[in-house]
């Protein structure tokens, strides 16, 4: 099936043969604001009129000529061009992804030094929300797809009856955008969710108070993002000012009734080209001032809730049309509902933590989806994760001071990763970059989470290295070894518990052990098995 | 500590200060077939005279003035760019762990489109193996590194009199590069390797067939890799045309007992540059035609070999000069001892699997010394990784399609990565990608590489997607559950079985749960725990 998809795919290459690349001046027919990066036609000066797309090079081959045009060779995992509208982190994770397979992403972004661009195969240097460039743009790509959904949702229809490959499809993204436009369509395929209300004028205003009750959420329609675009009026009072805090009722403007929820809830639903559904597990995320902030993975919900919240998310995404991963974000209220909060139809903040944990991140797995390759493996290969973005603290060099602080505390931190997104700027609340803590157990990646945001100068650094460790085979051992423990810190002597699973115990405990010795940290065993044979 | 080790280096950053790289044209005082492909200066044209280092645009900023040059603010992981002499595949995934952190490196090859190239921060087009051109090279970079053992060691030493930070330190390399010179290295530090003795005419080699019998390993001392530098002769007889293979004595020829192995084992061995040493996992190697075809990790070998293998990989790093990561390769012989084969100064085939299985991969690993950053840990984090290499099966297009073929078996197989190094051309035997499977054990990852092998047409397709699946708490559960498999066997239900370590069981359990109900598989469970809360 996948070679047959890949067919399907092909006549799209056909854009890129060497005569229609040809060289020619990118910009040519584009407008000033619009000039092209292409890294490949750029050096070709000095590689000699190397081609652009490395597969084209075969047709200097001798073995070319036995190819027909619809049996072009594919040179690894796919030559389909993936273009995406928006070149920020999440561009930019997806490139590294693809990079991994050798898939080429273009990425288009009004920003020549966006986050995706050092990696992208391609950079066209234009606005994603304009309709002649996004044109030009997928006139270079095999399949369309997005990292943000505030594009150009009327040309991504047009280009779509002109035959361009669009992933999720122009229907989801005008969908989407439109957060009152998305509610009245869940509502409409039978996904729970918070009751809400379009208002047009201060009455209307009035009158949702009435039903709804107070405070009320009340929302911009379009272009919201990481909290902006909501007010809360706390009273009837309170509505004119909310209505001005977000511009007006001329910007589109809807309410929503309060949801008191206990906590937040996502599940990243990947769905290929066949239709073919996949979840991940569902996470926690924690917002701080409406900014995803710490996201743990998987959450610590009731299975009922766990096989609910999926059940939502999955309907959810079977309501859009198209090929990509959504992110679903849910309320559970204290009476153990999951109402839709809202749907993102691309990777997510939410899934970041999929590129250490699991055996196919977000990003791998929105590529297949678009490319119409077999999705991937969602499940986690780390029994637990926690991602914490790493925001903009402070304007500027203080901004970046900090940051750099808290890496380096993190590079210290095991089962840490460090992302950093690159962005010429550091403003507050940005997001610049984002630390993955996987582990053995939810319980021990928030104490390493814990240590790692101590402040600079509590002596955290000294007070993390452990010189004892505690190995267990599992946590039934748990209960003789606490008491270990407790000696240990009686004694002020600073130690780290390791739970390593049964079956497993042999190379893991071995291989902790030994770099543990390396350390110079002694071990406690607890638990029987291959435990029994390790040296000294 | 971290601080004070950047700080150290941020000197060398001062290099890259604007005045010093002031986009003069970068090839001017270089010789023509060294030709840059500055990435960032190249489009500075289009991107109005951008600065090619985004941390030195800074230096536009108002903040600035507040630092002083000793003071550089740091921008993220680190500033300091790395400067790795290869563009191959090692260099490429070294530019790929570099991403995710920002980090920038350049690397030095004579390839235009050599695999790194697209990836790296910036590639010079020109040989390692020249003076001049890495002298300018490293002019470039804040520390110098390698992906390939075989460069310009004296111009390495001369660059480090001069005050160039290379890591690992250019005696290392000296050492390593002569196989001759290597044994009789790690012999005089009491590492035990093979007898060997060096040959430098036919009486010579005739002596040593007398002293170490037939079969006799004759090799080249310099320019040995994948197994080309080796010459087997079974008799006196054979001895001169084995000499002439290797090309003669004039080349440097030297004799290895033969040493007849059980198993190939090879460790990875970091070193930081406070001298701190971390060891990842043992692995089993397995060659084919002398070129690695399958490494298993952790190789299936009994603690004492274990804990013997790691500390002779110890040792032997020890013994040499510099950070950054060393791959060990070690033989296992009957009689359970552990001989040195031969080290490499830098990331290896071996230790691929690192990117999918462990908390750090060998590239992180070797970014995060060389730059004087904490070690990562190196322990696995999923039980068991099989690494298969995508070697070339046919020349040009026909093994394009082989490659393209087996990488769609890939894609369908649960925990397997794709990586393909995108190289231009296709060659029998050449390495051109690896697939990683990783899993919950070695037995189950190894029935997944089973099935991707299976040839085209044989059903594996089919018959790879299981009806059935069975999960175990853990292994203890699987004499009750084997009769299960025998009877699912028995009556031809293609089934799985998936282990889930008892302390992990209700997060992975249900994600598997899920991930199977929606590829219609039926569930049967074993064990006790949280299986009991599993709906359906």
């Amino acid at each position: 099936m996948l070679l047959l998809q890949q067919t399907t795919l092909v006549p799209k290459l056909l854009l890129f043969s060497k005569s229609d690349f040809s060289f020619k001046p990118c910009s040519s027919s584009l407008s000033t604001r619009l000039s092209l990066m292409d890294k490949h036609t750029k050096s070709s000066s000095l590689k000699q009129f190397q081609s652009p797309i490395l597969a084209c090079q075969a047709s200097t081959d001798t073995h070319d000529t036995s190819f027909r045009k619809d049996d072009l060779p594919v040179h690894g995992v796919s030559e389909v061009i993936v273009g995406v509208l928006g070149g920020g982190q999440l561009g930019r994770m997806l490139c590294q992804a693809a990079s991994e397979m050798a898939i080429k992403v273009m990425v288009l972004d009004p920003l020549t030094n966006c986050p995706a661009s050092a990696i992208a195969y391609d950079h066209m240097v234009g606005s994603f929300d304009d309709s002649a460039t996004v044109q030009e743009f997928a006139k270079r790509c095999g399949v369309l797809t997005v990292e943000i959904e505030h594009v150009d949702a009327a040309t991504m229809e047009k280009l779509e009856q002109q035959g361009v490959d669009c992933q999720p499809k122009a229907s989801t993204i005008r969908i989407i955008q439109d957060k009152h436009l998305q509610k009245v369509h869940f509502s409409r395929h039978g996904i729970p969710l918070p009751d809400f209300m379009q208002i047009d004028d201060l009455e209307g205003a009035k009158r949702a108070g009435d039903l709804f009750g107070y405070p009320l959420m009340l929302k911009s329609k379009r272009l919201a993002y990481d909290g902006r675009g909501n007010a809360v009026a706390k009273s009837e009072d309170e509505l004119s000012s909310a209505v001005n805090a977000l511009g007006g009722f001329d910007r589109g403007l809807y309410v929503e009734k309060w949801t008191p929820f206990v906590k937040e809830l996502a599940v990243i639903v990947a769905r290929g080209r066949d239709n073919s559904i996949s979840c991940y597990p569902v996470v926690e995320t924690i917002h701080k001032e409406n900014i995803c902030h710490v996201v743990k993975a998987p959450a610590d919900i009731p299975w009922k809730i766990r096989k609910l919240a999926t059940d939502v998310a999955h309907k959810a995404v079977s309501s859009l049309e198209g090929a990509g991963v959504f992110a679903v974000e849910l309320f559970l209220t204290k009476d153990g509902q999951i109402l839709l909060n809202e749907v993102a139809p691309r990777p997510h903040n939410s899934g970041h933590h999929t590129i250490e944990s699991c055996y196919t991140s977000q990003f791998e797995q929105h590529l297949r989806a678009v490319l119409g390759l077999p999705l991937g493996d969602p499940s986690m290969k780390t029994p637990a994760a926690i991602m914490y973005n790493l925001l903009g603290e402070d304007e500027g060099e203080p901004g970046f001071h900090l940051a750099h602080q808290l890496i380096g505390r993190a590079l210290n931190i095991q089962g840490a990763s460090v992302h950093w997104y690159d962005k010429p700027e550091m403003r507050k609340q940005r997001k610049m970059g984002h630390i993955t803590i996987a582990g053995p157990s939810m319980g021990i990646v928030e104490a390493q989470l814990k240590s790692m945001l101590k402040e600079e100068g509590s002596e955290s650094q000294t007070a993390v290295k452990p010189r004892v460790g505690i190995i267990m085979g599992s946590d039934s051992d748990l209960p003789i070894m606490k008491d270990a423990a407790r000696i240990l810190t009686l004694f002020g002597v600073p130690h780290e518990v390791r739970i390593v699973s049964a079956h497993r115990t042999p190379e893991m405990m071995f291989s902790y052990a030994l770099s543990a010795q390396d350390q110079g940290i002694q071990i406690i065993i607890a638990g029987a098995g291959g435990a029994a044979h390790l040296p000294g």
